[in-house]
């Protein structure tokens, strides 16, 4: 087989970058290790940026979350039970974000790949990149019962935390910055009604909770709990009680509860990996850093990578501008460290650090609260950042 | 003797506490351990908030200041060579500080104790508050080879870190929080032009740099050092190399040198104890707080403190509201924080942390200077702190 661009992974950053070059007359190949149920099975993000909203209508794939998806204009911060709305819209011009689950935004992105006739292999085993040093990468892998290889001139690693592609970079070359929290996030997924119209991102001393949701009937919902934590130990009802003790009684008693469609516990981890490019592969999302979700930026930032070797590409086919391929991961990154510093101050100022912070460290943390939430400078802070800050432009 | 209320401490905090006390017709007595002259010789801040400016127009001691001072709209910060001016007074609706040295202010204030004919009383030793939590609390001191005594309705300590009025309050009934910083500042005092009409924030691998003034010909600066550095290690030669390597050439062209009036090298501390008030005695200024000089917010926080107790008492002689005596301790304490959370976040910002900082932590540092100092949220969000948060009615 022989493609242009050779894609690892069809979850949201793979398709989204496959249907963008697509759309541009550049040929691509998508080979994904699971099958498309299993990918759609994911419970993840649902909250999209501006930027990310902009891209995937760019993309043509934007129908369904124009319709079905919700714009929400603001969140709301709570603190010591004081609810301090973040009007987004006001705070930074006019600009608002899209509740819409990622399992949509991928269930979209496969339809619009399944409709162009574009290729995509499901259920490859043993993906494996090759000569990514040289002029003339290939990948090899695996599906029924023999070996297949992909030449190609452009390898996009979109697979993820646990993927192959980054893997493939000799590990001399990367660098890793990482800080990993002593918590993690217990969610819930629930066919209820949200408990307020808008997000609600909460601190209290029985740890932080997020009021989240994927559509007017489905809500998700978090609890900060240690990372000792097994999911097992929480019933539906322990999880209900848990989060009405951390809510103010008139959020509480809003609350409407129902069987959980899927509970888990995640760690929180902050992960960047440098440089995003090795010879001819590109990291791409979660293949290169990871983000605690308290910001939402894990899927946006994938977008925003996404946004940055497409354009990148586009211009290396149409205008010769190979030059342009040594810049993906530096702009990439800026962009990536901003939304790491936001995510690790979103967490740092909602969480309760318990026995891992002194008491000065709690009391500047109650300062940046305090400041931060009650000053018109520090919500358009928090604002711009939620939003999404602008892309740089490729040129 | 006996007066209203007795002020330990003639530095400015209690110099202009006892001004507006006076103006307001209350009596107050001054005590101090040292001479005039030792008062005057303390070297210290030279940027004052809007807010501390008005506080000394509304004592009437803002003539000379008014004349000499220098009304600054903007500093300059200075990262990786790229010179970033805050605009101060663009950002704030208006707002700007104003350089004005504290021994100026000192000077003017000791001139309007002199001519109001309050006393004050000088080289006064053994400083005792006494039965501080009765409804009768004194003072004692021992002045020309006998103890006198001070009977007072109220206790103001304004006596700085190491005075006696924080060691009067037993040490069960105070937290204290702390921070030491892993580094101090090397100061040089000269007769010299300032190399530029604003001050410069600079941050350098080699160190933080600012580059101060006290008027239009007698210039500040200071580098970052190792706490273990000996300020007779740095002749004027090595200061004023050691400070062009940290600047842009473009500013260095600039900087005039000339010998050093004075030279000192402070530590950094942050540090607040709680509560600022135990019976009749209140702290004032760095009797209860101190912070690292990176925000300039020292003598500003001083004259926060002064603010509310000055208009706390005048309410209480003037009609009797002795509930708010309880409000000083907690209304100080809100600005405090939030002042102490700022110099902290400076600090942190601008300095180089060395081998006390992990990849992950010199990344955030990384990040942070790239957002605030790239969006006007976040320029509006140090300058707003910069020129001083407003403060609370006193009601």
């Amino acid at each position: 087989m022989k493609t242009q661009v050779a894609i690892i992974g069809a979850g949201p950053s793979g398709l989204l970058l496959g249907q963008l070059l697509h759309n541009a007359g550049i040929d691509t190949l998508i080979v994904e290790r699971q099958t498309p149920d299993y990918v759609l099975g994911r419970i993840r993000a649902g909250v999209l940026e501006q930027g990310t909203v902009e891209l995937l209508r760019e993309a043509g794939v934007a129908q369904r979350m124009d319709r079905e998806g919700l714009v929400h204009e603001g969140v709301e911060l709570l603190v010591g039970g004081h609810r301090q709305r973040l009007d987004l819209k006001a705070l930074t011009g006019g600009k608002t974000v899209m509740v819409y689950g990622q399992t949509e935004v991928t269930r979209d992105l496969m339809q619009a790949r399944e409709q162009s006739g574009a290729p995509i292999i499901y259920a490859a085993n043993n993906v494996q990149p090759h000569d990514i040093e040289g002029p003339r990468p290939y990948l090899t892998f695996d599906k029924d019962g023999r070996q297949h290889r992909v030449e190609c001139d452009y390898i996009a690693g979109c697979d993820g935390f646990h993927g192959v592609a980054r893997q493939s970079i000799p590990a001399s070359v990367l660098k890793v910055y990482e800080r990993v929290y002593p918590f993690g996030w217990l969610g819930l997924l629930a066919d209820t009604p949200p408990v307020n119209h808008e997000l609600i991102y909460a601190h209290h001393q029985r740890g932080f909770v997020l009021c989240s949701q994927r559509s007017q009937t489905r809500s998700r919902y978090y609890l900060q709990v240690p990372l000792q934590e097994r999911v097992e130990d929480w019933s539906d009802e322990r999880f209900w009680t848990e989060l009405k003790a951390r809510l103010p009684e008139a959020v509480a008693e809003q609350l409407v509860t129902g069987p959980a469609l899927e509970k888990s516990i995640a760690p929180l981890r902050s992960l960047v990996v440098e440089p995003m490019q090795h010879g001819r592969l590109f990291l791409v999302g979660d293949a290169a850093h990871i983000v605690p979700p308290t910001g939402a930026k894990g899927l946006n930032l994938a977008a925003s990578d996404v946004n940055y070797l497409y354009r990148i590409l586009v211009k290396v086919y149409r205008e010769g501008r190979t030059d342009l391929l040594a810049q993906y991961s530096p702009m990439a990154l800026r962009r990536v460290w901003k939304g790491e510093r936001f995510s690790w101050f979103m967490t740092q100022l909602l969480h309760d650090f318990g026995e891992h912070q002194d008491d000065w460290d709690r009391k500047m943390q109650a300062a940046d609260r305090e400041y931060y939430l009650g000053s018109a400078a520090g919500l358009a802070n928090i604002a711009e950042n939620y939003v999404g800050l602008p892309f740089e432009a490729v040129e």
